[in-house]
Parts: C-alpha cells; structure tokens; sequence
C-alpha cells in the first residue's frame, strides 16, 4: 500500500547539469501517475526505474514547454516498444491539437490510442477516481490556463485484531462489513462489538501538486490539510518583483501557503537556474514553515500508513 | 586550433539511463558545431559544459524524433536567455513547417532568427564553409530522406621556424606569403629558400559523421581518408535482420566501411537499447577494422595536429 513520490526534475523554464526539467511520479497502490513531463522525463523515468508499462495516466499542469516537451519522446518510446494499453491525458484542451499534429508527422503508425481528458482550470473538480485514489484539479494563478493536482486515497477498512476470525469464527462472507464498522452477530445471537473486533482504519494519504503559480490563498481551502504539499518557490526574496512579473511564487509565499493550508510536509522545487545553491531558498521558506524540504532530482518521498486515533 | 569531438548522446531511438538520445558537438577552432539534437540535448550540453552562445549552427541528419526533439528545447533556452544571434539550422526541409508552427505557439516573442538551410539528402555538396572549415553532405541510405555531415579543417600555412623573422628581417606583410610557401627576397636581393624558412603546415583534420544509414559504399568516396569516422552500429551480428528490416547498420557494416575508406579512427554508436554491454558489437567490429571505440556519453575525441610530411 505504498504512496510515494519520485521527484524527476526540479528546475523551472531552464534546466541545470542537476536539476532536469519539471515532472514527478506518485506511487499510489502501484498505479504511477506522472505529473507533467518537461524535457528528459523518459530518461529520468529508466534512471528511476520505474516502468513505462506501469504509467497510464499523465496530468499536465499547463502548456509550457518546460512542464511538456518530454510528452514527444515519451510518446514515441511507448510506441517503439509496442503499447498496447490507452494512455490518458488530463489537460488544457490545446494539447491535443499540438499533439495530434505532432503525432501525424512523428508517429504514424501508433500501436495505442491516447485519451484526452479536458481540464477546466479554473474549477476544483474531480477528474479520475478509482477504488483507491481521486485525483482533483487545483485552480492555479499563471500567466497562462494552470491547475494543480491533488491525490488524496480513498477512505482505508478498519483493521481486523490478530486472530478475531478465528475466535469469533466470522465466515469470510461478514468480513468486509466488520472492516466497514459492523458489529458481528455470532450463530448463538450475541453481539461482539466491532471494537473488539477491529482497529482504527489507517489514515488517507494525501498529495498535493502546486506549479506553476503565483501566491494564490484561493487554492487554500482545496490543499487544506494534506500530507505533502508540492508547492513552487522559483525564486528567493532577492528576486520578489521578478516572481511578480512571472507569475511565480518565492520561498515566503510558497511557506505561507504550506501555512495557512496547515499541510504536513512542504517540498519546494521549480528553482531558477539561477541560484547554483538553494539553500538560500530553503533557509527563507523555513523560517515560516519549519517541515519543509527541497525538491532534488531522483528523490523519492514515502508517506508511511499511520492510524486513525 | 582545437578539433575535438564531444558526444553528447549515444542510443538509438530509445534512450537508457547511461545513453542519451544522439547528438554531437564538434569543436573546430572554437566554433561549436551541433550535429542532431535528440531530446535532453540542452541538458547534455550543460553538463559538459559547453557555452550555449557558442552554437550557432545545428545540423540535423534526418527528421526521426530521436534526432532532433531537443530541438524545442533548445530553442526555448535560447529565447530564455534573450539569445540575439542568428541561429541556423541545416536540415530536411520538413523542419521548417514543423518549427515554425511549434514556434508559433510555444515562442510566440522569440529574440533571434532561425535561418534554415534546406539540404538535398541524395547529394554530395557543401553546404557551409568559413575561413577555417567546410561542411559537406554525404548522403546516406534509410527509411527516410538522411543525410550525414563531413567537416574538413581548411588547409593550414606554413609554420616559421623559429626566430626567423628576426634573423632574416621578415617585415610583418610579407609573413604571410612565407607561410603560404614563397621564398623571401631581403633588402640586399638575397633569396632565402621558403625552407629555410619554414616547416611543413599541419594536416587539415577531418570528421566525418554517419547516421542513421544502413551500409552503403555509396559514401566511401566522400568520407575516403577522414582522421575520424562516426558510423551507426545500432546492432551486432545477431540482429543483421533486423539492421536490414530498419535500415540500420550492423558491427561489421561499420568496419567495413571504415576499412575500405581507409579512415583513421572509427567511432562506433546509436545503439540499441537491447544491448546491456556493447562490448559484443565492438568486438565484432574490431575483428575487420582494429582501430575503433565506442560512443559513451560525454566523452571527448580530440584530433591533435601532425605536420605534413
């Protein structure tokens, strides 16, 4: 039951020799969801070792370059090695214009179908649920359309106490209802309450994923609360007026939002190529928010399962 | 007077994580020549630290994704950092339309000119030269139109010996025709032999670089004698069938065609992702044509200068 983050590029619109251009890869249950897909996502995936064939659903914050132009080399990859399964696309609804115009020239003979899953970015919505994860759009402030995303688990069963099948000899048929809070009626008609059958259920996890944008409380009330909050801080308070005009956020604003959103964990990341050290960055943010981190490439970032009190 | 050869990128169509997709940088005199840009080429560049405002002519052998998706990244950089200089691009004339409509929506204020160069695949022609160097075509045999490029140092003058201009009273406008061969008439009508003078000039060094291609002899003329031979080897001897299914070219391909054009060195590269160790097509290689490495990442083939004998 893992939930993990893999960091694959942690620099803005210009690469470094160490930081590789914007994308991350969350592990929930074995489903990999790769969010963005700058320039060199294919290699950082082999580097990582995670599995093409594992990733069937990419999220695309927004249409520019530095969080897109891996998608072409991507693509081409899972075709040379002869996908089979749907790839899904979850973006603004240009990308399937500049996509398909690409794929005509580049990829004639395609062996999958993509799936293109228009986002509204300026809306909170759910845009993919299964049985373990939903994954909503967080309304971001960028120069161009721009939406976060955020992946919260769904509700965990409650535990079962060691041996309680057995004691209680509870047929397989009443398990599931005993995970979901029921008390179980035994043949002689008594009751065993559930608390002495279960445990508290482990607590949903939560990841939030916020580039690129400009402060922004508006997005407050969506993040609230989550485990690990990915929030950009492209700039340090020497560049304040240069992260206005971009529309990007610095260190103090992405601390204020990890804040005001009382979230667990703060991962900055999106750094200027400018600063050769993000320390600086880092330093500034802490003192608001002091459980923060730096984004570094190929780092991964487990929330462990804990239990509900 | 440099002439050194760095590879950027060393796999075939899908990159691993110790091979990036191709492209190459040949250094002639501080001019920094880009041969193909496959996707992470920017990221390449930086890592061998390599100055972007160096580069100014990029040459693109054929329009396969893995040989020019860094393209939009590198371009996107080049406007990052408020690039004036021209920018020319040598290649299919294809790429046109597919930059320009790229452009059109990613670039849309770009700070420099792309000039592009269309070339004629099935010809042998030059298609740059400057006062040190000539670029020619050599035409090459694949599923679509390609190209490869062979750089040829222009010929060097004469060195002077030492302390001859001093010794014989060489005034300054006449060095030059020394160097370029002629005697030397001093004040009293004496004539100093030019080999008293001078040493023989250096060899003009040359590269030749040669994929996507299966083997064809068709090239052997216009590669014949160059010092270094970058020839595709995409597979070894156990996958000839498949060389032919794709037109690529085989280990023994390579040497052969190194062999009967008489090179001085061969570098062998775009290899398979299949291949975990390329020591099985580099021996293979080897067995018809000793003198040969293989491509790595990063590494830097220099050509130093010899006299002419």
């Amino acid at each position: 039951m893992t939930f993990e983050l893999t960091i694959l590029g942690s620099s803005s619109a210009i690469p470094t020799s160490k930081r590789n251009l914007t994308a991350h890869v969350l592990n929930v249950h074995e489903r990999f969801f790769l969010i963005d897909c700058g320039e060199g996502t294919q290699i950082q995936i082999r580097k990582n070792k995670i599995r093409f064939g594992k990733i069937d659903h990419i999220f695309i914050s927004h249409l520019h370059g530095d969080h897109i132009f891996g998608l072409f080399g991507l693509i081409s990859t899972f075709n040379l090695l002869n996908r089979e399964k749907d790839l899904h696309i979850y973006s603004h609804p240009e990308l399937e214009n500049i996509l398909n115009g690409h794929l005509e020239y580049f990829e004639k003979n395609i062996s999958f179908s993509i799936i293109f899953h228009l986002l509204k970015p300026k809306r909170n919505e759910i845009i993919y649920e299964d049985e373990k994860v939903i994954v909503e759009t967080i309304p971001l402030k960028h120069r161009v359309p721009t939406c976060g995303f955020k992946f919260t688990e769904k509700p965990h069963l409650r535990n079962l106490r060691k041996n309680v099948v057995e004691n209680y000899r509870i047929p397989i048929s009443k398990i599931r209802s005993v995970q979901e809070g029921d008390d179980f009626i035994n043949d002689n008609n008594e009751i065993i309450s559930n608390e002495k059958l279960t445990l508290p259920p482990y607590k949903t996890r939560s990841y939030a994923y916020c580039t690129d944008t400009a402060y922004s409380e508006k997005i407050i009330p969506v993040i609230n609360g989550v485990d690990l909050l990915f929030h950009e801080a492209t700039f340090g308070m020497d560049m304040k007026r240069q992260a206005k005009l971009t529309t990007h956020s610095t260190s103090e604003d992405a601390a204020n939002i990890a804040k005001k959103a009382n979230v667990g964990k703060l991962i900055i990341g999106h750094f200027s190529a400018r600063y050769k050290d993000v320390g600086v960055i880092l330093n500034e943010a802490r003192e608001i928010f002091p459980n923060i981190i730096s984004a570094e490439d190929g780092e991964k970032h487990r929330i462990e399962l804990t239990r509900e009190e």
